[in-house]
């Protein structure tokens, strides 16, 4: 099974029109688990990655397991609020209103190459915030790995124009 | 370093009176990461366990590197309304009000051997209300494994008087 047949398309969700990219048949796949992540750490093994940042919440899934192939540690970027200790915050705006994204004070060491990982990229504007965060706290923003790329919404040219690589499994066009 | 030194303690968070474990520490360190995903892959490598529950959001750090390590798949335990195909739900309360989690319907396949994974075991509310998600779901709850238990709050002996074993690497008493 390749990774792309093992991801679940659901129309119309979160609303009309969208046709959501469901990566959980993925994961619940053990060889697509596996390929999802040998996949990953097999492209950034020689790219002296120091450690790896994973967005919340599906950014989760996927970071701890490539950041254990590529023996590194792993760090969460999160929503406003919930990381206990002292953070980082960046601001970024949504289709109405806007969503903020926080990364602990300490979780980067000053010039650590770290990875940016996430699920899926759509629009970009939560990894954008993500490099920027990374950015704030010392670190170097050496590329931002995803999933899957939907290339109709600009995402990935965005945070290429931004100067940062990106790199993904796979792609769904039209959406 | 042991895992439990990794584990960095916030004292009055969330709130007056809470010693909050914090184990970003623990994953932000190669080996920390390494040795908390060793060690729970051990305990359930004889267990024939055929798929790994991870509780949002922290379990989704923990569970998928464990699944990989165990040669399985992931499925994600999450809050209301975060998931995007056909769910089941069970509420439970909380110390004021109550919440709710949900599991796709065709995430475990019936009779499937589930290990239900998180960060930390307290009172032990959302373990409880995941055990019951995976027996509605046709599967067969064969352990809650946490990397913490505050065992002063009562949730272990809670899960094990419900019938279902719990494992878990550290403890910090007098929480």
């Amino acid at each position: 099974m390749s990774i792309k047949s093992l991801i679940r398309t659901i129309p119309d969700y979160p609303k009309k029109g969208i046709m959501f990219r469901d990566i959980t048949t993925l994961f619940a796949d053990a060889e697509g688990l596996r390929e999802v992540v040998d996949s990953l750490a097999g492209e950034f093994q020689d790219q002296n990655i120091d450690v790896i940042a994973g967005i919340e919440a599906r950014g989760f899934i996927v970071g701890p397991a490539v950041a254990l192939a590529l023996g590194v540690g792993f760090v969460p970027i999160r929503k406003k609020g919930k990381l206990p200790a002292k953070t980082i915050s960046v601001e970024y705006d949504l289709e109405y209103g806007s969503d903020i994204v926080e990364i602990h004070l300490d979780a980067i060491k000053p010039g650590q190459r770290v990875l940016i990982l996430d699920d899926l990229i759509a629009t970009g504007g939560t990894a954008l915030a993500a490099i920027e965060l990374v950015k704030k706290a010392g670190g170097i923003p050496v590329c931002c790995g995803f999933i899957i790329d939907l290339p109709d919404l600009g995402g990935a040219d965005r945070i290429r124009a931004a100067g940062i690589p990106v790199f993904n499994l796979v792609e769904f066009e039209g959406d």
